[in-house]
């Protein structure tokens, strides 16, 4: 599977998974996150820094890189914040063609990394046209209102969610991920029930939304990608006591299964009610 | 609990429960509907014919209603379409000014009494101003287009819900029920792909909506009701394969939570956004 993104060709993009891609069989996420970077040929580094067992994230994506034949492929393994402040680390991440950011807990992610150098030279990558892609809570992190802990299991409960600041590549929007396979709508509509500035993306398990600057998003691998627009919406969230279900009147669902493209380089048809969805989504920094 | 229907007044309503009401505790929505009876006084009769064990469900409400001091209460056990075309029971069901209808299958329900003089008897009760309640079964049995079988567990599916011919009550709605806690949006969805002229009504366990002639909605007991409208919606429905994930953009999606009220007897303000809705699903017949 090639998509619109030869390899040789080279666009800033966001590769955005919802966790448990597969790494062994037809790895059609991971093949396409080497030709977004340009092809095998350019320079991957996996970012491990969210996960308690680096060595072994690694030890995952080395394989999976190495067997589609990426030449140049490193760990970069963060402990500290100290580390993350590395000039010659910073230095080489900012100049990678791509970078992936593996699962784990995005607050530990953001913990060791946010505000350091190696922050600074993720947007520098990105800003040089790379491929970011993060899984999981790598995922999770891409956005600048993070989604970083609770729950609401059947129905959105007011406080029952909190947020914190991501990576910020994506100014408008909340993800969250393993979406339909942990049942997770409610923590989403949670989410935008109490802040409708953002969208919510939920985005399920080896499935990616992929964004390409230029304007373009495209649903790729097993499930699909819910977006959740609670910018018409009436609530009466303001008003009730914390862990109360709030009603949340008119709010806007879209459901985008894997194939599909909408934009720029779209080949699917961009809905109306859909497209300022997508103005937004594709505003990446 | 008493509400705006105070026992005593009178105007058919509908009351879908979406299973697991409470029967021995604080019995909230059964109370609820002694008083749309017009209290403990008047009629009520316990049709069981959704359920293979009418007996055994019979001995449930027949303790809650005497439990309320229901002095006129009566099972109505229909085991054939012969037995559901007898003209006495029929008469019975007619005069009621309470029919409650249990769980058990709402194909097994509509199979026995699906244009039977039973049916009739029903919408007879109904136009007199009875009160009718169902849970579970009894609440799928409501519409017109009833939601007969089938699942999509963690998306919708083109194909995978089949709908049949329900009581008719309501025409443009479909009902499911133990909605959040069996994970049912997917499957709601997957009908509303297919039939966006339906609106789908998810209901909670132990929660009901209440739906009054004259134009006014209400939630009540634990849960939520969930709505979702289609009929905005751009999809793809009719040309991908079967079984297959359809795209669905602006599906618009109201969570109503339990308190809430809509509509001639609410005491919330009716979003303009909701009052479409609260047109179509008062519309009972």
């Amino acid at each position: 599977m090639s998509g619109p993104a030869q390899a040789g060709t080279r666009r800033a993009s966001l590769l955005i998974i919802g966790g448990g891609e597969d790494r062994e069989h037809d790895m059609q996420i991971l093949e396409r996150f080497v030709a977004l970077c340009g092809g095998p040929d350019k320079r991957i580094v996996v970012l491990t820094a969210a996960s308690r067992v680096p060595a072994k994230m690694w030890t995952i994506y080395d394989a999976a890189f190495g067997g589609m034949n990426v030449g140049s492929r490193k760990p970069v393994h963060v402990a500290s914040r100290l580390e993350a402040n590395d000039a010659a680390m910073a230095a080489e991440v900012a100049m990678a063609d791509g970078i992936f950011l593996t699962g784990g807990d995005q607050k530990r992610l953001l913990a060791q990394a946010g505000g350091t150098r190696l922050d600074e030279a993720l947007h520098a990558a990105l800003a040089r046209g790379a491929c970011i892609a993060g899984t999981s809570a790598g995922a999770s992190a891409m956005s600048a209102h993070m989604l970083a802990d609770g729950k609401a299991d059947l129905h959105p409960e007011k406080g029952a969610v909190s947020l914190g600041a991501g990576l910020g590549f994506l100014p408008r929007v909340v993800i969250d991920q393993h979406f339909s396979q942990r049942h997770r709508l409610a923590r989403l509509l949670t989410v935008v029930a109490q802040n409708p500035y953002l969208l919510g993306v939920g985005i399920d398990e080896d499935t990616a939304l992929l964004i390409e600057a230029g304007g373009s998003i495209e649903i790729l691998g097993a499930g699909a990608v819910t977006v959740v627009d609670g910018r018409h919406m009436v609530s009466n969230v303001a008003d009730i006591r914390n862990r109360a279900v709030p009603e949340m009147v008119d709010v806007r669902l879209h459901l985008l299964p894997s194939g599909s493209r909408y934009g720029a380089a779209g080949d699917s048809a961009t809905p109306a009610a859909f497209s300022d969805f997508l103005n937004i989504v594709t505003n990446i920094a």
